[in-house]
């Protein structure tokens, strides 16, 4: 892959509509900043990227894109610390998953250059748009679908790489309470689950939909075998604490493989947290909600940081978690976000300031 | 649903692209025709449909169809008989598939009327462009999609519903031979492979892929957990005879529920044949393969009608069906497809005539 340098050409809004925005209370993901990246590939390359004032992409009605679900994504954040820098966390790691996820959706893999330099050059462009209240950031979405058009079930010919920014507060508001599923599942062994492809969450909506209607914010996604092991949830990996072991699915080709699930859990290994990445069964969590050993649950992802989950329903069932007074899922996050805004030490090396 | 008959305005193409199309030579779904239907779905409703020039789409680029794969689509196709009548085949089992995929994937359901009228009033405004010639119609792809916006992995809260039409020739070009599958895998237990739902068709193309790199043309699914059953191929159910039987899989909710498949089983018991749904495991074919008693397999759909295969490979081995003499795949096309075009009777009012 080039690392060269790309000399991206910027046309710039005439007007920023930053001025319409109530930064003080950011919904998640609804609100756009004033520019995109906007690189195309065809004959067989990509060709320059853009930046370019957000407006409609125009697409052919027989694009692949609506037909057979070719699209693949990433999300990411940037926060600015008090000396006014912009700040990404292991940005790299977006970049190899989302290629990771191309290989899979015979999407052409997008070339260091354009991702990295695209989405700094864009975060230089709309860096006023990164809100610096608590628990805000400016989110980032990279994403890659089939522009190319035809009815043939096979892949296209031509595909656009974007990305998008939106600055936002909090995924979930209020307390979150989880259904652990026993009938639908999300992916299949030897399936695309471990992809960030755009098809594996349409396909979360429904039984989510039912768990909602049923009083709670998420599922939590078991195997579609036996649905006997906890997997992941919509957009969070899931860690469980039976007595002060910090429990989570290994990743597999059903389960994504999230930054924040493997960089908390370097974190709460370096804190002297004991970790095992092992299957989680429902029955021990079951079990263990029963004894008293269940001591908290959360779900770990970019968009969600930590979120703590409050109760569970298992089988017409359900279960509270105990309110601790100093949780490791409230450590654990007041370590990741400390790194990532810069109010500590980055002994790991994942924060990344853009220049 | 309401059935009011839709009063629906048609904005006509200054000039027809007709002329350009050579129907002698047509590829399958790669010329569009000069109209396309159009129907939004905005404040909790379906608007009025309209008949429109072919023309990009444009949208958001947050729709949430680039996202999270919120999409789903039908395959029919329109034939013209000897008096110039346009015929359709079992169209109103496609709207109720349509909406069978809508439920699942959180998109909202499509009335009858616009359906069915879009259909019919979009067909009689594009009539010049179903193909006569033999094995050639003109294929219709109507689809829906989330074109509402925001990053929150949810349901959108608007929709596009389009239906496009492509004059198209065979779907497949020579004889067919396909690769059972053993690690990859279409669709999970309790997940959405029996919606033809746009992400189900991209998933299937690296697996694809590596089969088409050893010399196949298709894969031959199976179940995700064992691959021990035959389930379906990329769009087509799957027969296989062994002996005089026909067998097919049962439909599940990892296989979708093929209107040719149906026909098929109808057809093929009301001409005398044996015909079993039951599950079949690829232990018994490749058996029957290696006996002489496995006589034919071919795939059913509407794109490739039925597709005759010529040999197959699982696990580094290949094996030849052999050509028979008067195999029941050629006498059940010919009977599908003389009903289709008004060849013979259909004594099972399957045949739809657009008036
Ligand atoms: C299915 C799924 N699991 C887990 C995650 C968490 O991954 P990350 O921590 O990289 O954001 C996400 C979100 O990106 C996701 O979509
Ligand atoms: C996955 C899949 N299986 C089977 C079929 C065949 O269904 P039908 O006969 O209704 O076209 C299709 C095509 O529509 C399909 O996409």
């Amino acid at each position: 892959m080039s690392t060269a340098t790309q000399n991206i050409v910027v046309n710039k809004v005439e007007k920023s509509k930053i001025d319409q925005v109530d930064f003080s209370n950011l919904a998640f993901g609804s609100i756009f900043s004033d520019h995109m990246l906007v690189c195309n590939f065809k004959n067989g390359e990509w060709q320059a990227p853009t930046i370019e004032p957000y407006a409609p992409i125009q697409l052919d009605p027989a694009a692949k894109i609506f037909h057979y679900g070719q699209s693949i994504f990433e999300g990411m954040k940037a926060y600015k610390d008090e000396k006014g820098s912009t700040l990404l966390f292991r940005p790299k790691d977006n970049w190899i998953r989302l290629n990771k996820s191309a290989e899979r959706m015979v999407i052409p893999e997008i070339p260091e250059a354009i991702f990295m330099d695209g989405l700094t050059k864009l975060l230089d462009v709309d860096g006023d748009w990164i809100p610096t209240n608590e628990g805000s950031s400016l989110y980032i979405r990279p994403f890659m679908f089939a522009s190319g058009n035809g009815f043939h079930a096979s892949p296209a010919d031509e595909y656009k790489f974007v990305i998008c920014t939106a600055p936002s507060g909090a995924y979930f508001s209020g307390k979150v309470k989880v259904l652990i599923e026993e009938k639908y599942a999300r992916a299949a062994n030897g399936g695309v689950g471990y992809a960030k492809a755009g098809g594996n969450y349409a396909a979360q909506f429904y039984p989510t939909q039912l768990a909602i209607d049923r009083g709670y914010n998420q599922v939590i996604w078991t195997d579609d075998n036996t649905h006997e092991y906890i997997e992941e949830a919509g957009a969070m990996n899931i860690f469980v604490r039976i007595g002060d072991t910090l429990l989570t699915s290994p990743t597999s080709d059903r389960i994504l493989d999230g930054i924040t699930r493997k960089s908390i859990i370097q974190i709460a290994k370096d804190a002297g947290i004991e970790v095992k990445e092992r299957k989680v069964t429902v029955a021990e969590v079951v079990a263990a909600a029963k004894s008293g050993d269940l001591k908290e649950m959360f779900g770990a992802g970019t968009a969600a940081v930590i979120s703590p989950i409050a109760g569970f329903g298992y089988k017409n069932e359900d279960f509270d978690l105990p309110e601790l007074e100093n949780p490791y899922a409230a450590q654990l996050k007041k370590t990741i976000t400390d790194i990532q805004t810069n109010k500590s030490e980055d002994p790991y090396g994942w924060r990344f300031e853009v220049k």
